[in-house]
């Protein structure tokens, strides 16, 4: 039995104590909050968990095996580093960190300490995203073209990240996941509308090797009318669309593409043509994707394994939304990933 | 009784035809296209025209006073400058030309001639964008802080023009007519995945005064499994979401927004909050815009008057193609909208 | 070619016009209807067209070999008797008119004098419907448990007939298309909103033998907000959902359906379980159902063949549509379709 | 703090524990189940409360105030009597009963004890069905025409009621809440597709009093491959569209209509015409329905008041089931709802 300290618990703390209440091999022991509303809130649904104020009480606490850090995104590198020094697993929230070099000495940590490090890179363990990474390696999908997303909202404007940090973060951890190849430059763009704000709409593309005919792009707005989760993937012989917010079908594939004429006879007739097919849905599991990942963090704490989403995953998402925010800066002049900071994937 | 030609009868020439044949002040006379085939279709549809595979012969025929040009891009300098230069009143098929000093020489040719040129940037005459109009301008929306557009399908591979030139051209058109403020700068990003064909994949960032809290992106793809035409029009008072595939509400109001917190008391707490009220979708009339649009033509003949999408509209627009596609051919880099090319505006 | 006369151009009339001229195999000869105006804009759109406000003019044509009927109900047995005692072949509109009895002496007289009679079941020539009946007779869904459809818009009241007649009428050719068994009895219930009009709103049950645990049901309504158009088909081994207003994916296939646990430990165990599998949306060819329906009464002309939607369909719908008339002015009591009646299908 | 003990830890009961717990005037002390893996996760996710196998231990426990009832249908009356024969107050979920006679007895218990007896009609506490319930009884709908829902879904099967006491019930209490009128006879249609089970899917009709021009209908289905659950109320000024899976906007409101010709000239001119406004989607409070009936719940216990969902609500509507399941059974038949049976509603 894991002992589990949970540190926050605000939006997403609450699903993290029942996910890791509910998992067989772990028993949630703690639960620390600045906010006595929210512990509150804690002892009345969950009367059995021991509550604090001070996160350093969880780090003292030897029945605390692992701390699960559900904070504001500044505070994850010190919260993280001080949980991994005190000889716990950690499990933080994404991002990672504020920036490649802390995610990077967070890895380097958890790696002399011989520690867990994983971050919580929830929509990897979602069942419609793991549809997806099945049917591109398998080749279904043929040729990658692109990666298209739109995540927006009216959505909370948090204090310490700006959109990309709060919403990209999402597709990038999921691109990281389901392809191959890995951006080499972006561009980004956005606006404040609140005066000394974060900013809160964006537009990021992502540049791949020009030998890949692929593109990446990425909207996210917390200021939209409407809630729309949808992610196009399109590919030489297939296409995705995975709208997250639908109740069943989540993922639609569909046979369609283009067909080259190798012949024209006059230039009202067509180079391309279409080529349409079926579409199909396939079938997902109902799991919820936190108790998946909850039970894989719990596994490599026991097996000693390297989690899926593990410190390398969130170093290089951490260094796209770096290069993102710097290129934001500059009105969207193109930045690319260094070499030898690419060079921390393999870690 | 204006005597129209339509040059030009594939995938729009049909619906020119039936339009001009049904406006009340106008018959048409002829109808030219290369291939005949196409014209043979035109014959059989509307027995009384004239058809021909030599526009020549529109331009000599003294029944006609005006013509419209429904041909590739490419030809559309060369064809309307003919027709500008036999005397006839033009409308020509969006975009106006392949380049800006293209659309200059048609509207000086047209000024000395004193002759009507109107450029077919349609939806400005689609009663949903004029409603939208109407909100943006009576001040109902606010401060403009967005317009996003997703202009995609699976859609035909024009031979001479990328799909900026094909699909963002619609929202460019609409962002024309519905804005006061006016792009200073774009960022545009795209793929070709047919090997030595147009991009096919395109995102494009306009940029407006700083002072302005406003920016314009487009995504464009010919590419896409789906059929999406959804516009975003964000503004400090209310949202609107545009979806010209709904069949009735294509024009949502909402009453949303955010509210700003003077004095958080700690982390936790935001400095922005929801404002979530009502939505609206007001009822549009029915008309089909290329109706409205035939007659204000035909009534700028009749008047003399300036059509509302003129060739200085046309010209702006192009203005953007060309730029978008120079930041494009760059990987995005931003290309500024000229002070002395902006000048053409006034023209 | 055959000549054409269309006697009525309302809102199906010009449709008419356009696909029997778009045909290879005809010409459209005359319109009739009793409008001047309509005659006036039949002339402008199609200019080479006699127009007449006598229909008799077009019986005596002896260019008029067939003869297209999109009239008011009320008049179809009329129009269709007259030009079939002239000789011409007959394409009535649906109904094919308002009694068995008419319906019958129609058949009798078409039979008699060897012409053709066919209805215009529009729906059994479109693709989807086309899909749907390939779907049921190989076997694909299993054995049949329910025909349910919703046809409700904001309609136009028709002066003659009542809700059934008008939109009901679709899925009883439909269900008569696509099923083997008939109904036995029906039960309707409905009702009108404007005092001494025809019901506006209705809900149709059919009944089939027992021995089929199958049971079909419509609701059709002239004063709904919004316009559906879903008809649902549940069968032992997959679902179909056929939405007609989808632009695409008109017709999807579920692999859903029940399991049964032969052995239930305990009350709260389920005797039946969910099975659920893929969604599958079959691609389906673009062609125009009235396309395929001009060409089709071209045919059975020239070959002396007996239409798929024949007199003796359009007398099994009307039978359904008398009985459902009847069950509704007591208040839903259940009207068995008379054995000799029904042995008129066999015609 | 009033104690609550909550009998039956299914699909629902979790819900009701859970929002017992954070209502502040409450607190859950024992749960009951017949099975020991439910109580062990009773146990697991809410550690301080008691569970037992047998009922009979809440009902003799002091500490218990009321019990609330979420077990099958046909245990409904046995446990809501003892409870309510220990001086418990009771909510009990819907129906309060399987038959009149039931529902009757309960009535008369709780009122000589001066116990609450309150039926958990939930969708009387959502705030959409509040919502129209203000619209309806303000006159903004005009005279009611209809009430037509849609209650499907791929849904367990029940093993001790039909489709109709499962689904439709959900119905017929929004109806009770919303509607002013009562039904005075029903009609219903249904069959079971797996031998010997209850029907699966059925269709209702209503008929009120001939003066009302109102007629309901309800479908419920538990083998349709969709889950859908729309309701649409038409009025003579207003027709309202709720669609409960709408993530936000479930209410629409639409100013549409018809509008009397009062001198149609000729046979083609209609009658009858449309009107066509606007739509208008009231914002909703995000309350979840299940609070706040628990608050109602606990406060009439405090004050003594009668619930809105009191006993003689439970017994309208167990009327309706009943006579539903009758006409069932006889293909349909019209059942009249008895006189002195609806005398009972002013209980």
């Amino acid at each position: 039995m894991i002992g589990i300290a949970v540190v926050g618990y605000g939006y997403w703390g609450p699903n993290l104590v029942r996910n890791f209440s509910e998992a067989p091999d772990s028993r949630v022991v703690a639960v620390a909050d600045l906010s006595p509303a929210r512990l509150e809130q804690a002892s009345r649904r969950f009367p059995g968990i021991t509550v604090t104020r001070d996160y350093r009480d969880v780090l003292r606490d030897a029945s605390v095996d692992a701390v699960v850090i559900a904070t504001p995104v500044s505070s994850h590198f010190e919260l993280s580093m001080a949980a991994l020094a005190h000889g716990k697993h950690v499990l933080v929230e994404k991002p990672i960190a504020s920036s490649t070099s802390e995610a990077t000495r967070l890895i380097d940590e958890a790696a002399w300490r011989r520690l867990v490090l994983m971050v919580d890179h929830t929509f990897v363990f979602n069942p419609a995203v793991r549809k997806i990474r099945e049917l591109v390696t398998s080749g279904e999908i043929g040729d990658l073209y692109y990666y298209d997303s739109v995540r927006i909202n009216l959505g909370l404007f948090q204090h310490d990240v700006n959109v990309l940090w709060d919403l990209a973060v999402h597709d990038l951890s999921i691109m990281d996941y389901v392809l191959d190849d890995k951006p080499v430059a972006v561009s980004a763009s956005g606006l404040a509308h609140v005066r000394g704000g974060p900013e809160n709409i964006a537009y990021l593309t992502m540049f791949f090797e020009p030998s890949k005919s692929l593109i990446g792009h990425v909207h996210v707005n917390w200021l939209a009318p409407v809630k729309v989760r949808r992610t196009l993937l399109g590919g030489s012989r297939r296409m995705i669309v995975y709208d997250d917010l639908e109740a069943s079908e989540k993922v639609k594939v569909y046979d369609r593409g283009i067909s080259l004429n190798p012949k024209p006879e006059n230039v009202y007739e067509m180079l391309v043509g279409y080529r349409a097919g079926d579409m199909w849905a396939p079938n997902l599991p109902v799991t919820e994707a936190l108790q998946t990942e909850a039970r894989h963090f719990l596994s490599c704490i026991e097996s000693g394994g390297t989690p899926v989403t593990d410190g390398a995953a969130g170093l290089r998402v951490v260094q796209l939304l770096e290069a993102a925010s710097t290129s934001m800066q500059h009105r969207g002049d193109v930045v690319e990933i260094g070499v030898e900071i690419s060079g921390e994937r393999h870690l």
